[in-house]
């Protein structure tokens, strides 16, 4: 059961990062409730790196060519996430709106058809289904991973683990399955809306800068050096009726860590007065609760941090790996902050966290 | 499920801070398994800040009259710990080992017969059922507690959700159910020790105080002012074969942290380079795993952080409830530094949760 | 998990035959239910075969003489059942309706302090922990099974299995752990009465009798003999609103044969049509639901209909095994009927089941 | 979780019957598996219907002109089930064996490759995902279903429980769901037959008729008339090693009831003596274990018969209806013996109960 998450809406997802496809399966949603596609469109271009800036000249010459795009809006992401649309092909749970009988409901149909986004699909209760083929899956990249383990990333320790192992792109250990949370996570935002709760996450520091709008420069920086950095998120979820939640073992901030840390590069959690705290006597700080008492939501904003590791797999370091096995091409489609993409991903996590909490 | 944790261990744990009884169930223990008594009596001990110096007259004295207790070993410990002796009931699941068909397995007989901590007890491969009477349960002093919500405490979001409440001491919400996780833990340690596996946590921080050396003095400066201050707790795991643990969603660290953050009064939970690491770039740190690669073991030391807040309800917080609420008897039964006594407790919770992900 | 009954209204179950205690923590009950001790009460006595008649003089020799009693009411149980109380003690998860802070409420204590059974205990949502003590427990008698197994029963499989065996009356593997289902099917009838839903089980067949009149002399007839025989209960559940239950794989028929099929000697389940439908055209069935279609209720009453097999342990197996262990004493502590005292298990299982489905 | 059926092998099945696609995921089968699609093909076109007879000139002309197809070997299976060619689509969790980085290993691409049946897939230890796109769909031919409910059929239900319902031939309470549930239970045969276990499951009664020969001409007298009838499947368990199993709740005899009473039109489970022993004395029958005792299997064969009910939606069932609803077009693609198809679905739930348990 590893690739599922959450017992009341339970998420399944499957998926090699080079392989047919990824996607997911999301059972235990309601029936009648609206899908909002357009919302997925915005969350799954914000986890790939697509920005507004990838249609100008020069951005489509690197995209074209692999090299990797920089700017303010991208923060760094790499070629393949500009290549690959992302388009999400419903197979289950999900009729259109119109009621016609469509066999196959997709994304671009839908659209094409002159349905909004809002209105598009609606769920029957039944388990809804959905796939994101790997157009741009181009294993022959990865050739050079079939021998070669990568430091600090999964490679070795799946072989450990399963004795055999998918070495395109990491596999199932690649970031891209991401992608499916974030479809299950924006289902999961619809039911949260309707009961007026948010879930809003921000990068709120990248190395040692805080201030966003140098974030972009920051990250330019390392990626100029063939380097990377890692980034702080902060995520607050407003809304949230006092009550809800559980004591003990499932304790709401125990699972939005278990959420939040499932997520590949994701290295600490905290909330309310977190690590910075410790030096605080409770008399100064036993009013902070992160919006969280005993386990279960007081009523005020839940509001937790999550830190993000820089990519391990920089030009840096394949360089001195090549040095190493001379003749081979390795190519990097690594960020140079993996935090920035992280954001989307970060929401869909507590979103789904947070709706399997609401129906405990 | 909220009392429950694990898939394949099942601890289910129950009881109130002033019922019965608190105690737990663990399902899923093999057969044959020793239970190390003498471990258990320690690490309870632990918990409740019984330590070596409580039998000297001054000790004694203030047990008796219910004063808090100060020194090095209890670090601030409350009178109740010193005087509730947390025997174990052993109710199911376990036979001596002499194989004598005693009906009734209690900790004291098997001592009382002669029979080793280490000895004592065997498991028969069904659910082991335990309790620890509360034996010191003081209701009476909890009255004023009746209609009054303590800030920082779950007083207020346990009548919200439940509309009912046990209001003696926090109820379920007392860190008093941390006992059974504790003798749980235990057993988790002697399979894991089995297998050569150790988990060893320490307290590393004390308000800024990073020197061990000086937590009790920095401890009971809080102490002295009806204050009271967080800690830090690293936490070690040795000896975990590599490939241990699961992808995706059951990532050795969100297992870790799910099980960590459910400790009462757990504000961050951190591993590898956790959140320090955010100001160094990939190329200085992409060595540093924290033993877990991909979600799953590398073979290396587990290395994970957890911060503490400081106790909520201190004579000043008090004191201040007080002037609003005259003539109310309010009596006080916490420590200055919870982080002390929650070093066994998060063992337990990490033997816990690799027991759990060794059997997958 | 092997212990534990379902996922919303979660039953975890622990005890040997001759152990300390049966007992149970039921988790997920919500806040502020009554518990019905008068219909525990009365239910463990029908679990265990302890009838009216059990006070005339000629009952309690054979009782205290450890002869098996026979007469209408109980159907031949066996003199054990009838010895034991099965006093419930409360550990946890309730408090007394008074109010007052009792540190244990025993059921006894509630009825010596004049409190209606109706209203004697309230549940606080926390889990509701309650051992049945085995007062009568005589592993004496059961020193002949140590190192024999018994034909029809599970002693070789738990030693095959378990590597090690609680030999004492089948331990963990006895029908005596049904007591403590028999006390959250209660907590669960609770509920469901609440909510207009009632389960009702009743013997239809011992044998090839059908007259329930003839029951009683139908099971002499067999114990005279030195022999068993089996037994059908249908069960019939009123007031599930239409609509109630789950799909695929979690179908209400699936829910309720897999909580029945687990009783001790239960060999068969049945709904609706069943296997007798098997002979007739779907023209003529078509409108048989048994109250369920596509595993959901359809508002009709829920009938379904299960076989326990006869005791395999009867006198005149434990002779023939008798005469191959010559100076071996052999007692027999088991019924010539054990469906009679089923009845109250399998409206518990049904209660467990439905309150479970429910919450979904 | 309804569509999710075990906890270590976990299938999550999808797909309404006339939306896009049925499909599955495996999660928990273990890396390096070979995958028999030699006996997935087989499988599903026993579950379809599908026989050696249906290339013969009339009966394609009945397929293609939509009339039911009679013969002894597709036991007048419906015209769907034989144009449906249930071609399977996998979409992640294995690689071809030749190790040639395919993006996408559909079946065909296989087989046209030259890999045969038995070598073609190997298990990468990651969640396998497959579909089966639904190519005969006729959405048309249930529009008279719109506001229609079927007597016998879980249309009404699934109204009152979700508000919206796809009543394209059942939706998701189509038994259509059942071809994932087979592609599943090959691979946990697999499995199974790696560690010497083997399920059979035959028909053994239909209608009062118990000579397999006469079958087919029961079946069609039935047909004939317009009417449908009913079935016995044995299923034969060998090779399970004494001590699998669990005790208590999870029984054996409870995962297999579970497992199988899941399937559409299955009324009734029985093992070992079943509810014909009902009738037998204890000492006749105490040898007779079905193959498990206590719930854990005793090394002997398993043994356990499950009862179709006849198809409710016959010709003659349909008729009635329509003397009620003038003009309304009603297409009838129901079988008249449902439990000949139901033979491989009976084998897969089997299946996946016992490689399920095995992991215990």
């Amino acid at each position: 059961m590893a690739n599922s998450f959450g017992t009341k809406w339970t998420f399944t997802g499957f998926g090699e990062s080079h392989g047919a496809a990824v996607g997911g399966v999301l059972d235990g949603v309601p029936a009648g409730l609206s899908i909002d596609l357009a919302l997925i469109r915005s969350e799954l271009d914000k986890r790939a790196g697509r920005f507004k800036d990838v249609n100008d000249t020069e951005t489509r010459r690197k995209r074209d060519e692999n090299e990797t795009i920089t700017g303010v809006g991208n923060c760094g992401a790499s070629p393949r996430a500009l290549r690959e649309p992302d388009e999400v092909e419903w197979l289950s749970g999900v009729m259109s709106v119109s009621g016609r009988s469509e066999r196959s409901v997709s994304e671009t149909v839908c659209q094409q058809s002159g349905l909004s986004g809002e209105a598009g699909l609606i769920t029957l209760g039944t388990p809804i289904a959905f796939i994101i083929r790997n157009k741009d899956a181009r294993p022959e990249d990865y050739e050079w991973l079939r021998h070669t383990y990568r430091t600090g990333h999964a490679d070795k320790v799946y072989e450990q683990k399963y004795g055999i192992r998918d070495w395109r792109g990491g596999g199932r250990a690649s970031a891209r399955e991401t992608a499916a949370r974030v479809v299950a996570g924006c289902i999961a935002k619809q039911e949260l809306a309707q009961r007026g709760i948010a879930v809003q996450a921000r990068l709120v520091q990248v190395g040692a800068e805080t201030d966003p709008d140098k974030f972009a420069e920051t990250i330019e920086t390392y990626r100029r050096e063939g380097d990377s950095i890692g980034g702080i998120i902060e995520c607050r979820i407003t809304g949230v009726p006092a009550g809800t939640g559980e004591p003990v073992f499932n304790k709401m901030q125990a699972e939005l860590a278990f959420a939040v840390m499932s997520i590949n590069a994701c290295k600490g959690f905290e909330y309310g007065t977190g690590f910075g705290g410790v030096t605080q006597p409770g008399s100064a700080i036993n009013h902070i609760s992160g919006g969280i008492a005993g386990g279960i939501a007081d009523g005020t904003d839940i509001i937790f941090r999550c830190v993000f590791k820089p990519t391990p797999s920089t030009p840096k370091a394949l360089k001195k790996l090549n040095d190493q096995m001379v003749n081979v091409k390795m190519v990097n489609r690594s960020d140079a902050c993996v935090a920035v993409r992280a954001v989307p991903v970060v929401e869909a996590m507590a979103a789904l966290a947070l709706v399997n909490l609401l129906q405990e």
